[in-house]
């Protein structure tokens, strides 16, 4: 099977760590009968400041028409508005309806503070806040500005559907390993309906009724209001396995998560849709460091298995994270934010050998 | 000077908290020459059950009329939809315009697992997701249900207003204390104005505009999209000192610094107008641990004080706040929450011990 793969780079380290997550693929076994043709797309904030656009629709058609999958580095913010500028990734989610954004966080024998983590939070990808209506009126107070939150049956039942497929995934690879760390897989539903009761609530009732499917009757199903979920996140996270939420509690989950495995530079996600996927490592574009051959390229690495993962080749995936892990655990060559002194490249280096 | 406070317990174990905080102000030393007298009030969950209404007018009008300030312990939520029902305590803030919730979340030398942390989030109160104006509509494809997020010029000016002052004000008193932990006072702005320009920017802006006020000219100023502060919270805390943010992110960000501390047990709120305080601690109603009388009555306790700061009274709360510190440095009578096996008189008793 040949994979064609859209490489998006974006800006800062996403021009380090998108080579890195390329020669892993290159680099995967012959034995596993796979092989990749690459194509090198254009998004974000620098090609904002060259052409206007941050999201060119020749990047998206191309992923469109020609590819299987792809890696998204990160982009570069604006430090004020500019007009014109949007996310490319939040358009580039919505144009492909990539509706799942899936983001393990776990913790290897060798990085663990004690607890094992070992949780996913699956977040809806294409509405709530993120449907970026805005509007602004001048009144005679001052500004006001409005933005709609959105949240539809149809999307908070397919995303707490494949956030119960995913547990149910889990578990079974649980079950085959010589460690099973959970008897029942679980999905703990996040939302506010004590306030919003019409939003929030009805996501909170269809994923009660998406995982009261038969299929799911294996997985316990639980719930957290959006604050609690977080100090509970703080508090015992070795307690969680599948936390699934809408779009803005998902971003911020995610982000509490990967503080707790130690660096956002070890923590990968995928955007997910039914026939594609896209590998993004959940870390920024990082100007402080960029330049400086430093930046961490686990989270990239992962975030390729993630991808190979959804797009049906779990060996492969499985493949890349043993590597991982077996480097995490070594702890020879680890990133400054890891407290270790390597390069990218020799991280990369050691990856590849244990591949 | 006499100040008249409204007492309203709430659910569970609100009503095994607010009366240790009646007992504190009851208590305080005569050489402040404050006096109190107490009105209880009703609102909450079981209010609800019995009247057909979470917050009675009366409730409102007698605090409106009556009171200098109050303490408000804690509601349940129904575990499904109730029809009619919405939450008192969001009423509340809006109805007495209290714009400002400031939730200071501090180790002390006993209470610390290494790094000191002393920091306030000052949350915005009135607005933003908490206006609660929902709709929800049927289509072919399911139901879609809608929430305004609104973000106003002025209640952002205040919040930002008010958040600088209590940075000075901080400052100040560590300035007079034997260790003072931060050379220059800081305000961390928090928002997400990369996804949501209009409104979030709005923020933004208009914080940034606040603070740079002449009378803040000390004050060191910086910004944290949501997703990083929640990160930055938990790999380094010690280095925050005033957190201002939007009503939703305020809410989440405050437990997540809570789980820090140890405990939503510990942590104090107080909902902050122009001539009035609402003390409440930060814990919800705790049904499991209801009628055992073990609850924790610190976050109360400390609601009292952090009230009495802002009714002007920062003597008073000074005494309050070190009898509390010299509860837990001890470590001798402690909640169970706290790994110990107090119960909630004998928590109270030893800080009225040290009062
Ligand atoms: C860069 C930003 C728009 C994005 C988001 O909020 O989704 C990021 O925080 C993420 O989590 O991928
Ligand atoms: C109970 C709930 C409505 C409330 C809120 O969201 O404000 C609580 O979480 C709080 O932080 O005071």
């Amino acid at each position: 099977r040949t994979l064609r793969i859209g490489l998006i780079p974006g800006d800062g380290i996403g021009r380090e760590v998108i080579p890195a997550g390329r020669r892993i693929l290159e680099s995967l076994p012959s034995s596993l009968n796979l092989k990749f043709s690459f194509v090198d797309l254009e998004a974000g904030y620098g090609t904002f400041q060259k052409t206007g656009t941050a999201l060119p629709d020749k990047t998206v058609e191309t992923l469109k028409n020609e590819c299987d999958g792809a890696l998204f580095g990160a982009v570069s913010s604006p430090s004020t508005k500019v007009a014109g500028y949007s996310s490319p990734i939040v358009a580039l989610r919505k144009k492909l309806d990539l509706y799942a954004n899936v983001r393990p966080v776990k913790t290897t024998a060798g990085n663990s503070n004690g607890k094992p983590i070992d949780l996913v939070i699956v977040r809806e990808n294409t509405e709530d806040l993120y449907v970026k209506e805005e509007r602004t009126t001048e009144t005679p107070e001052g500004k006001v500005a409005e933005a709609i939150k959105r949240i539809s049956e149809r999307a908070s039942f397919r995303i707490s559907n494949i956030a119960g497929e995913i547990a149910l995934r889990r578990q079974n690879i649980r079950n085959g390993s010589a460690n099973p760390t959970r008897d029942q897989p679980m999905v703990t539903i996040t939302h506010k309906s004590n306030v919003l009761s019409q939003t929030d609530g009805l996501f909170r009732e269809t994923a009660r009724r998406a995982l009261a499917a038969e299929k799911f009757s294996s997985v316990f199903v639980e719930e957290q209001i959006v604050d609690s979920m977080v100090y509970k996140l703080f508090r015992q996270p070795e307690f969680y396995d599948v936390i699934v939420a809408p779009n803005l509690y998902g971003d911020i989950l995610s982000d509490g998560a990967a503080a707790l495995v130690g660096s956002l530079g070890l923590v990968p996600s995928a955007n997910v849709g039914d026939n594609f996927a896209i590998g993004e490592p959940c870390h920024g574009s990082a100007p402080d460091i960029e330049g400086k051959g430093i930046s961490n390229p686990i989270a990239t690495i992962r975030s390729v298995a993630l991808m190979l993962e959804f797009l049906g080749e779990e060996k492969a995936a499985a493949q890349i994270y043993a590597a991982v892990d077996g480097n995490l655990d070594a702890a020879q060559f680890l990133t400054p934010d890891m407290g270790g002194k390597a390069t990218t490249q020799q991280v990369l280096d050691d990856v590849l050998k244990r591949l």
